[in-house]
Formats: structure tokens, sequence, C-alpha cells
């Protein structure tokens, strides 16, 4: 039932090719189709523990259908590190995000819609992933050939196309858990119970959520521009499950639970069937909030200096409440009249309310350093 | 004549501020305005030294108008090594690439052209110009702040908001001289006498020389659209002289010529005036190679390795012929039959004729490095 | 009473003269002379913190004495990020610790005492404070120039070789409080009640505690060598205050009090008088332990994985209990036969009784990273 | 006659081995073993194409005795960038030199001559080689694991450790071809035909080439010490073939006839018989120039600013002759008093005669910066 196979995604100077583990789940009971993988960028390491707990559910409760699991996606950015901690965003030679490197070209999704219009689901959602399959193949057999980060990329994004579903488990810097949820999925997301969650459009900006759902959805809008309701076939979503560098095997239980919970009750708002006929699994219900992506802001250092961090990730801050204190040690012995000035700390804080998903990982920070991410214009999910 | 000021773009943790020179020469005589920057990639210093020559030439042969010169555009950049090279493509924390972070949202030009399609060209460039320091205005005070990168953008991209002409002094990695000419600007664009020539159309992708034309080429467009021919009122280049991490000052001198000759003859067939009405400058015409922007390609290595680099920036090379021989060391002492099937050594080439730009800096490569860049499908300037 | 200036240590490649302040206090009533400084390590912030603090208690209980406080001590390591957090135990171009570059050569000392062997001893202090000063400024006025880090070193070293003790604040990478303690000292040491003790000798190994304590104690034994019993004239500590990266101003006050609380009561076994004559600094005892530096022991990881750390620092670990468990994600979905023999996690621990200091700040790691480091071996301070 | 295995010596937290090739020549005729590594510093690939053209000649003249290859000898070197290059020198989680982590400990040196002191030379060296055997493997057994460098060095140790020649091939930074020499072999080592030479005494200071000659350099002068002579009975090089981050497989191959031609002649003065009964090999006999290690100097900027390389690997330069030019471009534009006390650009000397040996890689410097290594105090080797 459970099959593991090794796949090849880049190779070192020295010839060593960096492999990860492909693992199938396969009860071989028909029903969807899911895909999860974890620690593509390198210092993300909790998906790997929830995968693992993932697994030990699934040898228990066989589920129907097929369950792919990738964990160690990304073994350059997990390898590679400057110091004790691990440079696992980007390419370190490029500078390009690993996330950022999926592959999909929508211009001819108005013709081919042309062309199936009339015909039934089945056979559209079949010459679809033909078409996705036919274009991902292509890219990956450029005689020019690809991108680091592209070739990893592509290589898992081939393991995710028959899915139905795919799962996506990162991590932020010092973080809450929040998901990115594309808006069709709004209703069945809230069974992951992650407190806090970003609404997303249809573009395609790379990532391999967007390049999950962004094809079937904007499938689905080229349809209802020809008057033709059909669903979004697939659900692809973005998991931050807490901070980096960091392995909880405690929680990364309540994060599997969460998903768990997900996988069994999505079917009931989506057009795939049931994966199991248990009884719920025990999750503990938390508040759930939610923005648009457009509101989900960024908070920039407005001078370099070192910063106690005030705020705690999940919990709502009004506007003007402190946020960070930045103080400039290098004021230290200044004279009063020098320190009324250039005073030796400063409270930051934000103009209006918020909920702090994630702060940066340093103590130390430059004039324009990403100290805080936060929902604003919060709803419930 | 000549005068020298410092601006403030980043500030580190230990408060220090970073600052760049910034240089005006202006003789009183009123002519056009020029922005010239270097080195804002931190490891491409050689327009430093083309600053310097053109300092000096300026001093003797004093313009019309007024020239702005920024070297070490970007001490972030420069400053910051690992080992002994500058790891200057892209911000360290980010991965942001340096010359990707300039702004402009061209959304409201066809409301802009609605309501001046009427009026006459100064108006037109002076309510334009007033709407693109109002844009840049704004976002530098944009009370969440701004990432790092853009924050040294926009700064450098202020000063160069009133110029006719901007000038951005890169390098490639190991590399002949080659220019990105925006495609109206093509005639004049022989004057900087660069053998390789990148031609771009208006579209805005994040550098300087696109921050400079696109708003220009966009609102020409818009016009067009309406049935008005307005010219494109400003020059953008982007000129990548050579290697990085050298300092040739006898070559900076013919690079130096080579941006005097195009400031002299440019306003030919150009919307503004002379800066000189000296006899010409000496310079050495070489032939002129051309290609359009989605025919100057790269080539990704197929395997990692080390690598001999073969071809040479600027010399020609047909399909199929040499380009570089990739090592596989680690097959040293193998069998004679593992290496048939996995040789030794293996030599790459290009499906198809072209002229290689540049070529990696290191012998080491990954499977999917960026081993060279070469025009493709060329014709004479 | 409160003086400050700006030293220059360093210069970046655009010219910034990077500088620190330097901070004196001193109320014009002789006592003995202190300096303290902090975050000569780029990510060890916290120092700082207690600087203020200290700055703070200064201001309201002027000691008797000259206090000299040196903040944010290394511009060029605090400065240095490559991803979100600060490479700052090393410098990147060269790989050279920051705090192992101080000089001292005792190759003469051996004659200094011969030719002072009757001499008294202020006679000898101040002679022999010359030829350490004396030593320092050759290497400085070097015309073959002097290394980055080590003229970054030198030029914090002539700040401190006036002064009876030299407090060096640093912090581990996830880390309990410990404290470098020479021998000598080891009484007076108490006070700054620091829970986990390391015993130094009187080696010299480029720190600044040691630059401090070596020089004086190997005269002190060179008399003794010859019958005569001088004191060690100064102190020097390494003080490690928690974890880099981490800006807690809560503890930052506990840590001063317990600078302060030493600063007040280490000349009854010491030779310089007191600083204050005020009622005891208010602080409560912690229990501690100390171990020889022989016994100060790192465990290096048997095989590369992800690691869950078990072990507290400060937390007594008997041997052969939990200390980590290391987890080889590249396994999950292998077979049981295959899991027999290479399990998907293993416990680590160590073969005998050990106190925690600190462990590594990556749940990655490599085969060969430093886990844990600990006491072993341990009796009370 | 040619076998390759392949040595595991490291591993990546996704459970990656890291491997090296170790490829023996053995043709079963009796005679010396040498061993050979190259690429042990990740950006010096050179090396590995000399190993390729050793490999060829030795197959076509089979030698008595056995050579052992060991390309890219540091995969964690090797594979590991920031930005295009190589950060080669030191490991980029604690700063430690690839190669000063080797081991030898000589404190019971003595004790074993004692011992030994009336034995015949061929049970000195047999007892010899198993005392460092077994120090080796203490080492490597310990429980408390080793650092990653460690490992990878005493690996590496393990397989030189029966040789009577070892040869570890090095480049520098941009660089002329310089050999380290222990002096004992002074005569022998013109076989090399390098001309830049750099003579060792017996101390052990962390390096393969120490790590070879030091114990038995060691052991030769503890038993002078006694009044018995023996000779030295292995020979140990570090070779710089040129600049790092180049691959030359036509210098390779000069580079491999010098090594041919002193693994043919050196036994002639050393204590192990010929490798082969062939005519000389084909060299081209240069100059050699040496100097004493303390007399090969390095030259530190004494600014920041970027460089212009004047003076040539190889190229004898006059004291007070030009060795660079720093350029302080952040000076441009200034007036010309303020260019007065701080002018635009200074052109540096060295303090005495002097043959450059090596400089720096990048253009952009720091104060305190390695610009120039220099063999001073010359003589013929």
């Amino acid at each position: 039932m459970i099959q593991t196979r090794q796949l090849a995604v880049a190779q070192h100077p020295t010839g060593v090719e960096l492999t990860i583990p492909v693992i199938t789940v396969d009860a071989g009971v028909p029903g969807p189709s899911v895909y999860i993988q974890a620690n593509l960028h390198g210092a993300e390491v909790q998906g790997n523990a929830v995968i693992h707990h993932l697994l030990e559910a699934l040898s228990l409760h066989p589920p129907a259908g097929r369950i792919t699991l990738v964990p160690l996606a990304n073994p350059l950015g997990i390898n590679h590190k400057n110091g004790e901690f691990t440079l696992g965003r980007f390419d370190p030679v490029t500078g390009n995000n690993w996330n950022r490197q999926y592959h999909f070209c929508g211009d001819d999704i108005a013709d081919f819609v042309a062309t199936e219009i009339d015909s039934d689901e089945d056979r559209i959602k079949a010459a679809f992933r033909d078409k996705l399959k036919a274009q991902l193949r292509h890219r990956l057999e450029d005689p020019w050939g690809l991108p680091v980060g592209q070739h990893l990329a592509l290589r898992l994004q081939q393991l995710s196309l028959d899915a139905d579903i795919v799962l996506d488990l990162h991590t932020g810097p010092v973080s809450g858990r929040h998901l990115y949820v594309p808006k069709y999925a709004r209703e069945r997301a809230r069974a992951f119970n992650i407190p806090l969650n970003i609404l997303m459009g249809s573009e395609f900006g790379g990532a391999l959520d967007e390049a999950t759902f962004s094809p079937w959805w904007q499938l689905s809008e080229a349809f209802a521009a020809l008057g033709r309701q059909v669903p979004v076939w697939v659900d692809g979503f973005t998991l931050e499950l807490g901070s980096q560098e960091q392995l909880d095997l405690t929680a990364a239980k309540r994060d599997a639970l969460g998903i768990l919970n997900y996988l069994q009750h999505s079917h009931q708002s989506a057009p795939w069937g049931p994966l199991w006929s248990l009884p719920q699994w025990q999750i503990e219900p938390v508040p759930l909030h939610a923005c648009e992506l457009v509101d989900y802001r960024a908070y920039y250092s407005p001078r370099g200096g070192q910063v106690e961090y005030l705020a705690k990730p999940e919990q709502p801050l009004a506007a003007g409440a402190p946020l960070a204190r930045l103080w400039h040690f290098d004021r230290l012995g200044a004279s009063e009249s020098e320190q009324h000035d250039h005073p030796l700390s400063e409270t930051l804080s934000l103009p209006c309310d918020a909920i702090p998903v994630l702060h940066f990982a340093s103590a130390s920070v430059q004039q324009g350093t990403e100290l805080y991410k936060v929902l604003t214009n919060t709803f419930p999910l």
C-alpha cells in the first residue's frame, strides 16, 4: 500500500545527484488524488514532521484514492547554510525564490474552452490535464535547458499534476499558523482549523498553490464567460505551520489533524468524493480570522537598529499600540539634547488595527527590513 | 560648475547612514538633462572608472545642460562580500535583484492622455513629469515603509526623473560589451559604438532603463492610439561594460568616449538639443550586432560538473560548434565501459548560430547553472 | 561625567568609515578602571541592552574610578547578513573568528621580570602596561598593514589596556548564561551570579578575556618562578548572556545587576579598591556550577538529519538520558526491514553526566555539526 | 591496474552521503607509495585537470609502487556557492579553514624515540606509521564525534598515511604557481619546476603537507637529539597551481609534467626507489625563486576602495614601485582642496623588493583586505 521511490531533482558540480523521496499511499480503493509536499524553503522543516504524522495516520486508516507525500522537497535549499542557519528561501546563486518558479501559461485557455464548450465534464478535465502536462513536458525538454530552481520546481509540479488536492507545507520566520485560501474554497478551508487566513484570487504568481488552482480557476472563469458553469476541479493550499528552523513533533500532530480533517470533509463542498468514512478527527476549533490578499500588509523598519518584538503573532493589535521597540544603541551615552532629537529607542506601531502573522527572525535590522506581516481589515473566515 | 552632495540611501543596524555622491556638472548653458549612474550591482565596478573619465572630459569641455553623475550607487551591494567576491546582484536578505525594484504604474496613462489630448507638447511633458514625481513621492511616503532595495532604488530614481537621458552603467559576469536599446532609439544607439545590442519593447520590468523609457514610451503609444503622434521624450539605456570585479582604466576611457559620442550626436534624432558643438570624439567604430530581446537566450548546464569555457564573448559561434567542455572529474578512474555511458567530459554546443555575450564566472556549475547568454537571430543594429 | 566619542575601526570599499561609540563614565573620584564591551560577535546583541542598564545605574550611582562602555563593538559583524540572520562569528571574507585576533606575545616576559625583580609593585605595573601598549602600537603601525579583523580587535584592545577589569559581553547560539573564569579570580567571579562557569588557565588563544589576563597572569607566574609573589593585577571575563539574535530588556536588567554586584564586591579579593560604598545590589542568587575548560565538551552530530533539541540549557542531564532526537525524514515511507537497519529517528545521548550549556540554532544539521556544548565533571564554583 | 572506489566523507541534513573517488594505480611492481589529492579548497579546481593528465600518463607508463589519486577531495566546499563563486576556503558554518583540520600530536615522540633508539630503520618506520594510524583512528572513534571539517580531513589523512610522498594540489586567488617546500627536501623540490617556492620548518599547523612531514621530521629531529641520524622518510608538498575558479587543461599538462618529473627524480635524494626507468619527461626549466616562510609576506590594504592590480604574479617588483592603485570613487567631484588631502586615487607600494605571488580576486576591498602576498629576501631554490 505504501511505496517509495527517489526522484532526481538536481546535480552538484561534484556529480552528486540530489533526490527526494516520493511516497505513495494507495489502498486500491477509487477516490481522490492528493499531493502533499514539505520543506521547499530550506529552513521550513516543520512540514516533514507533519508528513510523518500523516503517514502514521494513513497507515492506520487507509484512505480511498491515492496520496503522494514528498518530504524534504528541496535538498539544495535544505543543505545550504551560511553560519548556523539555513539560507532557504532563495537560490543562493541567483536570488530566485524557490517558490516562484513553477510554470503556467494560460494564453490559450480561451481557445481551449471554445473547443470544449459542449464537452462533458470528464472529457474537459482529462483534456485540460493533458494540456497542462504537455506544457510542463515541453518546458522540461527545452534544448536550452532550465535554470536550477525551475528544474527542481517542474519536477515537483509534474508529481502534483494528477492531484485533486495539493498542499504545500511551509512556515514563516517567527510566525503564527496561517493559510493561503483560494476564494472559491473558502468554506472547506475552515476544516484546516488554521487561525489566520489570506484569501487569494486566480492570478498566477509562480507559487505551487497558484500553479495548482490558477489553471483550473481560470478555466472555470473562461467557461463562465461563455455562459457555462463548471466548478474549479482542484484545490491548492499553502499552509504556514509556525516558525522556521524548528521541529515540534507535538505541534506537528495538531497540524496533521487539521489536514486530515480537511481531507475528510472537503469533499462535501468539492467535486471529489470522500477519503474516509471515519468518525470525525479530534480537533479543537480555534477562531478563524481572514483578510483579502491586498490587506495582508508588510511593515518595514523606518530606520536601522536593534529590535524588541513586542506584538505576538495571532494576537490582535490596535492601531497605534506598541508593535516593536527599535533601539539605537549607537546613541548610548549621547547628551540629553542629542537624545531629544534622536532618542535611544522608539516605539513602532501600525496605522490601523491588525493581527500580526509573523515577524523578522533577527534582532538586528536595516532601514527597510520587513519587520512584521499582519492581517488588516479582517473578518471571520 | 561641478557640485557634489551626499544622498542618504540606507541605514545599517549600527546606525551608520550609507550615502552616495551625487555630482552635478552645470555650466549654466540651457540644454538637455542627463543622469548617469554606476555600480548598482555591487560587483560591477567598471562604470565608476567610466564616470571618472567622463568627469575629466566634462571639465575640459563643459556641456550645455546639466549632467548628474552617481558613482558607487549601491553601497549595500558594493560592501557586501562572502568570501573574496562581492555578492552584488541581489539583496542578501531577500534575494531581490537590486535592479528590479524601481517603480512605475501606468494604469492611468489612458486617463492622462484623454485629458491632455489637445495640450501642447511642453505642457504634456511638464504635467507627465509631475505625475511621475508624485507617484514616486507617494511610494516614498508610505506609512508602512519600503523594502530595503526599493528605498534605495526610489532614491536613485528621484534623481533621474528630470533627465532627458538616463544611462545605467553595469557589467556582466565574464562578458563582452553590450547595450540594452529601446527600439525607438535604435538609430542613435549606434553612437555608443557597443558591439552587441539587445532591442527592448515598452514593457516595464523593474529596471532603471525601463523605469526611464516605459512611462514616456507608453505615453507616446497612448497618444498614438488616439491618433496623435508625440515622440518618446526621454532615452534610457543600460550599458554592460565588460566583466565584473575588474577595474580597467584604459578600457574605461574607450567606454567613456562612446558615451560622449552618444551624448553629442543623439540629439540629431532625439527631441532635445546638442550638448556640445565640438568636433567629433575620436572613436574607432566596431561592427554592431543586434537581436530582439526574445532572441537574447540563456543556455543552462544540462548536468553538474566543472567547465572549460571555450567560446569567447563577442565572437560569433556556429550551431553545433564547441561552446564549453563540461568535465565530470568524479568519473576519473572509471572503467572503459562505465565511461562509454558516462564520459569523463562532454562538449556542449548550441542548437543555432549565436554570438556569445557573457558566460558564468566560476568553473564549478550545477545542473541548471546559466552557462552562457547569447544573441541569436542577429542583424546589424 | 559621561562623555562619548566615536572611534573609527574599519572602512568599506565605498569609503564609509565604520565607527563605534566609546562612552566614559568618570566622576573624578580616584578608583579602578573598568572596560566593558558588547556585540563583538555580530548576532550577540544582548550585551548592548545590558550596557544600557549599566549606564542608567552608573548615572544614578556614580562610581569611583573610570568606566568605559563600548556597545556595538563590531559594526562589520553586526551589519552583515545572509538571509535574515546575522553571520556574526567570523569575518565572511576570511573565516577568521572576530574574537581570536587580539594580540599578545609573552616571549620577553622572563627578561622583563629579571630586570624588575626588585622593583616596587607600582613601578612594575606601570612598566608592564607601557610594554603592552608599545607592543600593540608596534603592530598597528606595521607598514605592511593589518588584516581587517585584527585591525578592529587591536583598536578595541587599545581601549582596554588601562583597565583593571575587562568584561566582554557575548551570547551563545541557543544558550544558558555562562561565564569564562580565570582560575585566580574564581572566588570573586561568584558575584556575577551566573549559573554555569568554565575555569580557564593562563594560556593566550586570541580572545579579549585572555588578551587581558594572560599577560598579567604570566607575569605573576614569571615572578613566582623567581620566588616573588605578585598578584594578577587585572581581571578579564567573557560573559555569555543567553541566546543570540534576541534583545530581552528584562533579562538584561538581571544581567546588569550581576555585573554591578561583581564590580562592587570584587575588590575584596582583588588588588583594586571599591567602586561604590552602596548597600548591596538586589540579586537573587542561583546555584553556581563550574568545570575545567578541558571538561567543557562539544558533542557533534553522528549523522546528518533534522533535530529536536530535547535537553534544555542549565538543566543537568544524566549519562545516557535523551539529549536530542535526530530525524532522518529521507527514510519516511521506507519498509519495515529498511527501517530496522536505518531507523526514521534516533535518540542521541552523552557518555557521561553533563549540564547542557548551549545547543545549535538550526534544526537542520550535517554530520559533524556541533549539536551541544556541555559542562562535565562539574563542581560548585 | 587502475581501481576506483568511493569514500564517504560527509552527510547532509537530507541524508545525502557525499563521497569522493579514490583511484589507485598499482602495476604490482614494488616501489614507493604516492598520494595526490586535489580541490580540497572548493574553488581550486585546476588540480582535478592535473590528476586527469597524471592518470593518462600513468596508464601509458605504469609506475613501480602504488599511486593513489583523489580528485574533488572536498564536495562540501566545491558544491557551496553564494552568488556565482565558490566559497571554498572555509566551512561556511564555522569559518574553519578546510586545510587546517588535519591531526597530529607529537607529545610522545621523545618517548617513542627513547624506546626505539637502537631499532633498525624498517622497524622504526613501521612502528611509527602504526602509531600515527592509531592516533587517527582514536580521533575518528571519539564517542563525542568530530566537527564537519575534521571528519573530512581525517578521512583523507587516513588515505595518505601509507604514502612516501603526499602532494596536495591547490591554487591561489589570482596567482602565480608556487610551492611549499619542507627544507629537508629542498634539493629534490627543484624537479617540480615551479617558479616560486616557500621554505617550511617542521612545525605542525594543521595543513596536509605538514600533517605528512611534521611527524617524520620531528621524529628525525628527536633521533638527532639523541645522536642518531635517520632521514625524513616521507615528502609532503602543497602545490599552488595558478588561479582559482579556472580550468586550464593546457596548463594542467605542464603542471602534470612537473609532478611526473619530481616523482621520477626525487628518489635520487630520497629514501625511496625510482617510480620509472624512463628517459626524462620533457619540461622547460624556469628560474626557481625561494624565500623562508617568515619572508612570505602579506600586504593589507591601508584603506577601503576599489583596486587596479598593477603588479603581476611571478614578476619581480622593486621597493617603492607601483603595486596597485587604490581608487576612492566616493571622492569623485570633490573640490581641489578636498582632493589635496584626500586624493581620488593613491599608488600603493611595498617597503622592500619582492616577487608578487598572488593578489586578491575582487576589485572592491576593505581596509585590511589582503591585497597581495609576496616573496621577500629571495634566493635561488
